[in-house]
């Protein structure tokens, strides 16, 4: 990624792996990373402070892309950063890293492209307002 | 889809989601499809009956894309296909789709790339044979 | 378990382990164990066609205590067992088995304890008569 | 619990639950506090910087007690605290309790009796000088 086109960090947050995280092949499973990725975005829609799941709507995974680069060591201090690649009406596409938290190295990267249904219709809703306000770039000069 | 561009099942797998695969929001959460994927690959390993895991390699996962179609109720039985999308010397790109057992409606679609590696380096290594054998077409008339 | 003192089973469900269950040390992991009894209680509940959860009320783990006998090996299928111990009115103590589905190796046995509980107030209440009626012996003649 | 009878506390492990720990009760669910207990076993077992896990030998649960006393909410920050009950010569059983790492306040308490096996027979091995060592009461005046 050139650092000129890095995009702005919407959030970042740091978790440790559990042992329990492991799999098999003393690795760091596959299915984990979701959670991880997970972890994160929970964390920052609750710290945009506005409704992000009521009785109304909630989120829903539309579709994910993930890149595992490097192994994730146990133990270890793992970074999650996301980023808006685009917003939509009814859809947003949040780039992820999950890096090293001390040393920045990259064990993943990709995407997810999110939606908010209707918990009643299942059919897709237009953004949360907090979502749209946090996702989209600030207006020119 | 086209029909006429189905590629042909490498494998089927039948499996049924756990309540403790709900999440919060009484879906089936979104780590859980990997999972399913990677029971019916270490389901197709095993059921070729030759080396795919030995002291000297392992697969490992390079990428990942799910497309999520349609949440998974809980109970229900599901069928995980897997196809041969693309075999290269070290990788092999998996198609896949998850889908109701018995009326085939389509959950999840998606497909990973995997690669065998080194256990003592953590390099990649040439695909093992069985699946190299299987994952490629056979060669015309 | 002397034969004659084998209580009535209540409900048995076959299961099959994941290759995710398995942990760094390639054995199921313990925690496993408890999805998989948790599993068999919400399909027994099911079973009665009754309410066992409701907007108003919601059953609850008070305790549990599993003995771990023998390692599960992956692949294989699990049959879980349960009994009822002991009925009250505001709990139900479950014995549990879980054994081999073919061989009836047992690889675990213990009990829960479970309550149901006012959502709102978390306050235990009456057990719900679908669960009393079907864990209560039959009374004399 | 009596402050004069509270036992030694072995070693003290802080954790943070998950958002996909929540199952659909939005509890978190029954079975992961089996995996902060080991997350705290392990990472133990780790400060001990001596062997707690070889070729050789690897430890075993052979029986768990938990008692749930009030559920986790999520988010939050949790203590798990362990203690040594009875160090036999292949078995040890520790006590613990979780609670909330702020305030302390009681989730769960209960013991687990772990052994160490030949990872070869299987069979029970003398517990690992380490763990002796750790969880011996020292001698007398």
């Amino acid at each position: 990624m050139n650092a000129d086109a890095t995009p702005h960090v919407l959030y970042r947050h740091e978790l440790e792996p559990r042992w329990r995280d492991l799999d098999a092949f003393n690795h760091v499973n596959n299915s984990n990373f979701l959670t991880y990725l997970e972890e994160a975005r929970i964390q920052w829609f609750a710290s945009l402070r506005k409704p992000w799941v009521t009785e109304a709507f909630a989120p829903l995974l539309a579709a994910v892309h993930i890149n595992y680069k490097r192994p994730v060591p146990y133990p270890s201090r793992l970074a999650v950063e996301l980023f808006a690649e685009k917003v939509g009406t009814t859809s947003v596409t949040l780039g992820h890293r999950i890096t090293d938290a001390a040393t920045g190295e990259l064990h993943a990267d990709g995407h997810v492209v999110m939606v908010w249904i209707d918990r009643a219709s299942g059919k897709p809703v237009a953004l949360p307002e907090s979502i749209r306000e946090f996702t989209e770039p600030p207006s020119g000069p």
